[in-house]
């Protein structure tokens, strides 16, 4: 670790400090995404660590790191940020330069939320199933179809919008970056999901969206590339996030077992709160250090980057779930009240082990590389 | 079984199918207490099959059946008629006859709607704790203290509350029968649960609240007798509420599986869905069988009901747990939103793993009894 | 249950008491196949009460309360009992009246011991992949081809040999009863298996052997409705010798922290232990009470009990595998010897979760039933 | 990694496919100690990595890489060469000079094969009730005592005996290098284990032995200091023989379920099978990156280094045991045999779950740091 790597951490420990932990409950309730907050993180550079940064060593290690440092304090604000910097590789790595130069700052920092829309009301993971269509006219293409559960609808600026171009099945698809307050595109109310509320997640309408062939990322009919070129990095934050999360869960429930009091002794005194903390730490901490060689092997280029990636995303995912269902055991009934944030991190945890790919998808995956 | 079983069953059916189903949202979002359900099923005679009635061969086998079928249904229902039924089992079992013949049948049938005092604030599972004091003077009993996490809160009519009249220790307790709208009982602002939210449960603070020594059930400082009473009861109604939860949620998720595509195939024809069902389907018959062998031990005056009940309170609901998390993740994304309701079955079963004695506290009294 | 129910059950115990616990260690280790002890426990009626006896109520649950009994004294004993029952079950449900005549008391009280052969080298799960031969010829039929994993070769009397006489796939098979000393059969030395290791194990090659028609069961290319007709009871009865095995080991652990002390107290009081103990007891009684449910269902001639008896068979030998792997734990080094039975115990569980279809099978057939 | 490590991990491998593989079952089988090998791998210079060896970078993770590989190989070879190199910590680490020069480069070089003697039959994982006494007279001490679950006894040159100097408790223990052959030194025969049958492990009576008070390591009733020197390499060698033969099952389960066929498909191809080697894959590369990680910590001189270790050792062995057995399950009925290794591995991992600390003991030590 150089010596700047702690110093971006540590911002990002000042901002959670100073900014967010007031202000969860409140957002969460109202459903109010935190805008100024993630502007704020994301101008510190995260997600220039994983779409273009190259004077940190480690920069995926690190990124994960402060992702994991976000979600323990608050999963909207981590998965936000998280969502723009994936939001943000489709352009980085397949843009054309002038793309690049007009909007790529803005996507690094913020200033511009994206939002991937590649999911549809009838293809969930099976994205040869996608049925929006991308039809070729004088100055471009013509968008109609509908995509479902994209987060940051509402509050993006720019969709990466995957339809289809060609013909069937994965080949037939293509990417455009198109504006969300483009004529025909139609935001629907959002999702009223378990938890992460301050995250709004919703379908998305497009109904003969205009849309010019220089937007385009990647080539025509090449979309998957343009997909593939973020799902490792999907899968690595979304662990991230998990570990951190479960790190706040037992931290807080380790905390309540050496405090409280029960049948006269210490709640830790009894082994079958203590060795219930002593196995969630364990998971927790081997989840960090699959992660961590995850991202080591992004950063090194090596040849084992998916299969890591998908072991450290539902490990760290399956891990997350436990623990926080645990951590509301371990406080009781008061686990079970919103006075205490461990019921909002076991409703948080459940997300991450659908998102990005389900971990049933993951395992797929994972078999067909042993 | 007798051709009377049935019969209670089908009435159950008809009114979960005729009034049940179409409020369930309405009166879970808006937190309103089914107070006309909860009458219209006690007055069935449920409450009654543990509290005296002699007519029909294995009340409690029937009475948990009944229970699981509600909780199949909305679990806040059938919490509700169970806690009516815990709550009349110490008026039934240890009232004087005057107050049976006054209060009984108003308790079995819901009329009078019931709750048990029991925690305090600082003390959980703990009753050995318990501040709550209640004076001696002239005319009777003056109690003060505070009662935590009373189900039934702000809806119920008689309070079953158990105060210190002794010296420290479970050997110095006394169990009233309170009026909820006598002087000084005042009710707090229910806790914002995670789940289960039209069943209220609140704080209760008494404050120089005068009871008659008429209305003591048992005697004086063996309160803890009371209590013992109807432990049993209360493990093997929140493990039917279990049985009755987790077998809803394998049934949508098996519809869901059995109807949704993907790949080019229908979801049950993955192994790594339909394996993950045939688990849920295991424990879940494997719970149910569990608690009817308890409840037949009940009814015939066994001596293993306190060990088998113990056994099916953590086995269900530790599966209850899991099978509705697995739930919701059969469904994916659909599953983590309110539309489904898998979400919602997911935040309840964590409750049933805290009441009615944490299930680590049932080990406990499962260990010392092997 | 009915007096008589105690009385054959009291017997097994008996016979357990007076004559098994002295042999296991010797029998085990010098790969004994205790013949005398199954045809004494035969003789009680065992095999009777599933294939033929009428004059006590609920026979299916009495049969496997027997085999629970036998199986914690002693697995090969349990599973000998077992295999004979099923091999008889063909003879006594599909055997022509002569055939049954001659051979049904002997078979079913162990004077003749007999095997199934069915499994091959290179069809295991899958019958449809049968390689042995039953040519038609003047005088019958002559069977080639070689049979695996055949409990009780070597010291069987006769031989359920299933057998392609038609076309490919499960319809073209025939079972036929062979005798175990006819000119070709040739038994080949018994495997070397983890544990149960005093039954015999072995694969069986015919060359040439020559059967008389009348020796077939059932009918010609119908031996799968033959072997249908003992599925569900091969299911019961390692259902049922997985309970006994995990009660042993629950019992042998309990007792041990009972009375072992360390760090000044006795094993029992921490609650590392106790919990382990206490959770082995809960998957037990469920497995127990999931098993006997099956049973009445198979007594009562319900529909479900292919759906109920792989149920019980998954959960009951899964709970014994893990749970004689955690009474090894109990013991600590002193169980990782031959010095005490838990380590013989945990390493029979492991063939239960094989044998009568792998636990991944009756995956498949619960999800199909679902 | 500097380019030396690969060169000693490349000679370990090179022992292991030229020597180990054909050895492994006769030797098992017949309870031969590998004294050559061991010497072989010693020299090496293995047991040097954690005794004294500085000339290479991360030593620790460079250890339990090679027994890693030995492990996954032959788990008694790697377990001797590990508890050579704990039975050398103590002479490198506490012995004098003198001492040191006389026997150290033998003892790591395994010409002279040392034993730890720690446990007693009535004082398992409590070191306070170590009843073995070292009474003091003229020319040094006079040990009496009997200790237990020595590895290595039969074979071991030097015992380092801890006995009782001082007053009770962990405060009057004393360490002496005993020479195996002193007159009054009589090792009992070897322990009947389930698996690691090679590496003989038994109880050696001292009466009467005497030894000069030249032969203390470290000081007098000091000896839990030199115990505790090598708590923590006992974890990690443990964790690291548990990955090792973790990994070891994973590979062969996973090339058996590649090549078998059944019901008309490829094994691999039924998620039933390839999800439950996608989680073996994942819990063992969890397990490895989480011991890696406590080898750096021990290597950079860390604070975490007992609460890393511990959690390593935990879940490396849990994930052993759940990963041999799956993996017989996985080769099914000719798993449970002789001819394959699998069942070997499966009673193998067994005794890492209660070596050098049980994993309940593990969990204290993990609770008490957290």
């Amino acid at each position: 670790m150089t010596e700047q790597q702690p110093e971006i951490l540590d911002r990002v420990d000042r901002i959670v400090a100073d900014h967010v932990d007031t202000v969860v409950d409140d957002y969460e309730r109202s459903r109010t995404y935190p805008l100024a907050l993630v502007q704020q993180l994301c101008a510190l550079g995260l997600p220039a660590l994983v779409t273009g940064r190259t004077d940190l060593p480690q920069p995926t290690v690190l990124f994960c790191r402060a992702i994991e440092r976000l979600a323990a304090a608050w999963l909207a604000l981590a998965e936000s940020v998280h969502l723009q910097t994936l939001a943000t590789c489709a352009l980085a790595r397949h843009g054309t330069a002038d793309l690049r130069t007009e909007l790529l700052p803005g996507m690094q920092e913020a200033r511009l939320i994206a939002a991937n829309c590649m999911s549809e009301p009838g293809a969930g993971s099976d994205l040869s199933l996608i049925g929006t269509t991308a039809e070729r006219h004088d100055d471009g293409y013509r968008i109609n179809g509908v995509k479902a559960w994209v987060g940051h609808a509402g509050v993006a600026d720019l969709l990466n919008v995957y339809a289809r171009t060609g013909g069937g099945g994965l080949g037939g698809l293509t990417c455009f970056l198109v504006d969300a307050d483009a004529p025909g595109v139609c935001i629907q109310p959002p999702e009223d999901k378990m938890g992460v509320r301050a995250l709004p997640t919703a379908r998305i309408v497009f109904t003969d969206v205009d849309v010019p062939a220089s937007r385009i990322l990647g080539r025509v009919n090449r979309g998957m590339i343009v997909a593939h070129s973020f799902f490792t990095q999907g899968r690595l934050g979304v662990a991230a996030c998990a570990v951190g999360l479960a790190s706040a869960a037992l931290r807080y429930a380790t905390k309540h077992a050496r405090t409280r009091s029960q049948f006269g002794a210490n709640l830790m005194n009894f082994q079958g709160v203590s060795f219930m903390l002593a196995d969630m730490s364990i998971k927790i901490e081997a989840s960090r250090q699959l992660l961590h060689r995850a991202c080591r092997e992004v950063d090194s280029g090596g040849s084992q980057t998916e299969l890591l990636a998908a072991q450290a995303k539902v490990f760290a995912t399956d891990t997350a779930m436990e623990v926080t269902t645990n951590a509301v055991q371990v406080l009781g009934a008061r686990g079970y009240t919103g006075t205490e944030p461990v019921e909002r991190w076991m409703r948080e945890a459940k997300l991450l082990q659908i998102i990005e790919g389900t971990n049933q998808i993951q395992r797929v995956a994972i078999a067909s590389r042993l």
